[in-house]
């Protein structure tokens, strides 16, 4: 993020991190503030990169057996109360409806005072308890079970301090929502949906991950266990991506979600949750922008090839625009990464130059530029987005366009393979083993900022060895660490040789834990 | 509707066609009451029909140069004031937000009064004013028009009467909002929607309609002109699928969307909103569910072909199990109605019987059972569900298994346009034209029930001719109308030879109107 800046780079202040993420958001035009505090709006790039990690991610879901349903978007106040721990472990920062009509008094509209409601309404900040109720009136046997529902939908936490895409007070998700015959099934079916989101991040998103299980303190509220993949952005915290919840029976025996056993037993049900949210575009932000604004890994671009027609208000103008709509409709038939080439002739009245450089903020993988040169010798220039540049220099090539057409699935496919082996190599490197002593681990990482927005040095993540504290050992912990701004992001499910001595607690080590800042 | 049950038919009452509408929800399993007064909760096969509804008119509405988008779910109290308009004719049943944190009080959760919002946000029952606001922002030049946005998002509306999709405090729907540099522009492009919303419901839901404009009183508070698809049921009511609104000036001059012109002026935008939202779920039930419950246009079944394995606990069940997944795996190579065959094995463990019937409730538009002697023989025998029945007797075919597969494409899209014909035909036969008084037309329709639940006599709609009245002499008509629970459903874009005389006025009539009683 440090390099010198052209004038086709992006114009915003990018003198920290931060700054360079609101830019980004800005000159990718991927969202922006509404005037409903903390509420984004999602503009159509941001939304059609959303979309495309949807149609991918909605075909994992339903090929490991899931079917999609909709639930209220309302829930009863008294539903919360229903799950002792979950309401008193979740943040209690959530939207109430209190009416149902509004009056107009001398040309003025306000709340009608009549309209009342008897139970205030929760807007959802999450689904466990709505469907839950109804997973207590459908299972009925134990051969309803597995009963394996998805959810997309919207939900609303209220947040102080937001960021879009990564902390916004309505956001976009799909909610996994399972129920199980017995423990050992809900189990495994937590850690497949947890392999499904580490696929889908390292396939689509090309947005490396490690997998691994949160420590007690960081599990959902009345979860048996949560799993997190967790992923490093270029400023070396991390991200979030996705958490898988084994729920026990705690939700089951709160609701009773019970179902007659084969042997004719009434048993609850063991269930499980799990999701993944508009955060994510966040991710892919954090993951692989860079000075020019955003890089998009192909199977998630709206657009993976945009061809940008070099006009000149001359006659031969015709001519261009004919090369370029036959170009598009050739690469929109050609099949890659699993679909249809997704290929645009941008023909808005604009320069061509700053069209050029709106899908290189933009990340449209790659982009062609045809003049009446390329037309008339049958060849095309383009330049891959992932590797913009040489030194300063932009690069971009020529080929024949036949040739250019018959290589672009192959183009993609490489673009997206190297885009994660980039991300990939820099998580690979910035994971510092070896730390000795919880004070190496302070001196690394240095003093925390207690301004979100201002930048700081690049520091990657810590992995230690960890003795698995429980109460008030892992209270302690967790202040010890909060104090630096950091926590356990997770117990990768991959474990090396583990060190001796827990760096916490000075008790014999039994598994790494890997240690961030995170957002 | 009035043919003697069978055993295997729907079990619920169906004594009115309001019970056997609700008797289809429950035994196709599309939807069912949530404990949020209002709300539904879309269960599995109800969701995957408006998942393929969706994904075929989201394809039409990008095909039409549309992007998609998303705006917040609360609108602040404030944006309502701005159209006056829109904000009189609007019904003012919202759900308002007035909180944003509970609190524990003794261990019990309530509303936290000291988190009140200075001003209350509605849940937006529509989106106009917010996304009016992002234009506002976004339309700098004639350059940026047309601007072609396109929403997927729920809704909320109170309503005291619900009825599953059809009426619900919730729904899901798509909202189209576009502005233009003209009113030509702007006017072409209402219809141009409402002609993507005809050719949708005709060729995709099979359910014919007739596009028309509504009367001034029934327009969309603030627009000019409002447009609508209505499609008749088999109880004989209309049912309006879906509007498209040409707002004129109103809303740009409301919310000050302007832009500058070619010749450098500033100019007000003309916009248009249009949306079809779940209710066409319900529009399809009662346009093509019979006794036996629902029937699906193949086109948005969420499986097409469902192959029955009829087990029995022997040896030979793998065999059965073994041919059915190898049919269903050729089926789903196949393509039809412009997709991928949608067929399934259903292995679940139930009776045969049960599931054959299971599948004839829920509608799939051909249903396959294979035994261990169809397995011997290499044949399949299959039911189409539109034609189930010859008198009371269910009927199905047998065929050898390669001339099945190689003719499913064909079988669903003949289904797919017999359904149409079907509709259409009896659409077709039940417009009375020639009503010559307005005492006639009572006479037609009968006295209205005020019971909405009660059973009525068929009666189909009446085509009357109509002198466009305005202001005082239209809301006598109205009022007329209402006494029978009849409405002016619209004036149909496609006029005949039209009557001498309007049936309500008595003055010259200059158009053919629709008359309807409608849910």
């Amino acid at each position: 993020m440090q390099r010198a800046l052209s004038v086709s780079r992006m114009t915003g202040n990018r003198s920290t991190f931060p700054d360079w993420y609101q830019a980004v958001m800005r000159e990718a035009d991927l969202a922006e503030n509404s005037p409903v505090r903390g509420m984004m709006i999602i503009k159509p790039w941001g939304y059609g990169v959303w979309e495309e990690m949807q149609r991918d991610l909605d075909r994992r879901i339903k090929d490991t057996g899931h079917v999609n349903a909709y639930f209220p978007l309302f829930i009863p106040l008294s539903f919360f109360a229903k799950e002792a721990e979950h309401v008193e472990g979740f943040a209690k920062e959530m939207a109430v409806v209190t009416h149902h009509r509004l009056r107009s008094v001398d040309g003025k509209l306000e709340v009608d005072p009549d309209a009342k409601l008897e139970e205030p309404l929760i807007v959802r900040p999450t689904s466990e308890t709505i469907i839950g109720d109804a997973f207590q009136r459908w299972i009925r046997s134990h051969r309803d079970l597995p009963l394996l529902i998805n959810q997309w939908a919207n939900v609303v936490r209220w947040e102080m301090r937001t960021r879009l895409f990564l902390r916004t007070s309505e956001f976009l998700w799909q909610e996994g929502h399972t129920a199980h015959a017995t423990g050992e099934d809900a189990r495994a079916h937590t850690m497949r949906m947890l392999e499904v989101y580490r696929a889908f991040s390292e396939e689509t998103l090309a947005m490396p991950v490690i997998a691994g299980e949160k420590p007690e303190n960081e599990r959902f509220p009345g979860a048996d266990a949560t799993y997190s993949i967790e992923a490093m952005m270029q400023d070396g915290k991390a991200l979030q991506a996705g958490t898988s919840h084994y729920l026990g029976q705690n939700f089951a025996r709160a609701q009773n979600i019970r179902f007659q056993s084969a042997a004719g037993e009434l048993e609850y049900c063991h269930t499980t949750s799990w999701g993944v949210s508009t955060r994510l575009v966040g991710g892919v932000v954090m993951t692989h922008g860079d000075d020019d604004g955003l890089r998009l890994p192909p199977a998630i671009a709206p657009r993976q090839i945009v061809i940008v027609p070099i006009l000149r208000d001359k006659p031969e103008d015709a001519e261009v625009l004919a090369y370029g709509e036959a170009l598009a409709k050739s690469l929109n038939a050609q099949t890659a990464l699993g679909g249809r080439v997704r290929a645009l002739l941008d023909t808005r009245g604009a320069r061509s130059a700053d069209k050029r450089w709106e899908w290189v903020r933009r990340g449209a993988p790659i982009i062609v530029e045809v003049g009446p040169r390329d037309a008339g010798a049958g060849q095309v220039t383009f330049m891959r987005r992932d590797r913009l540049r040489n030194g300063d220099k932009v690069q971009s090539q020529a080929m024949p366009r036949d040739a250019f057409i018959a290589q672009a699935p192959s183009f993609l496919e490489t673009i997206q393979r190297e885009m994660f082996d980039e991300a990939k190599a820099r998580l690979d490197a910035n994971i510092l083993g070896g730390v000795s002593s919880f004070a190496d681990l302070a001196e690394y990482f240095g003093p925390a900022s207690d301004d979100e927005d201002e930048g700081v040095a690049f520091r990657g993540w810590v992995r230690a060895p960890w003795s698995r504290p429980t109460g008030a050992a892992l209270e302690a912990v967790e202040e010890k660490l909060k104090a630096l701004k950091l926590t356990v992001r997770n117990i990768p499910l991959e474990q090396g040789a583990v060190g001796d001595t827990c760096l916490f607690t000075g008790e014999p080590a039994v598994e790494d834990v890997l240690i961030a800042r995170a957002y």
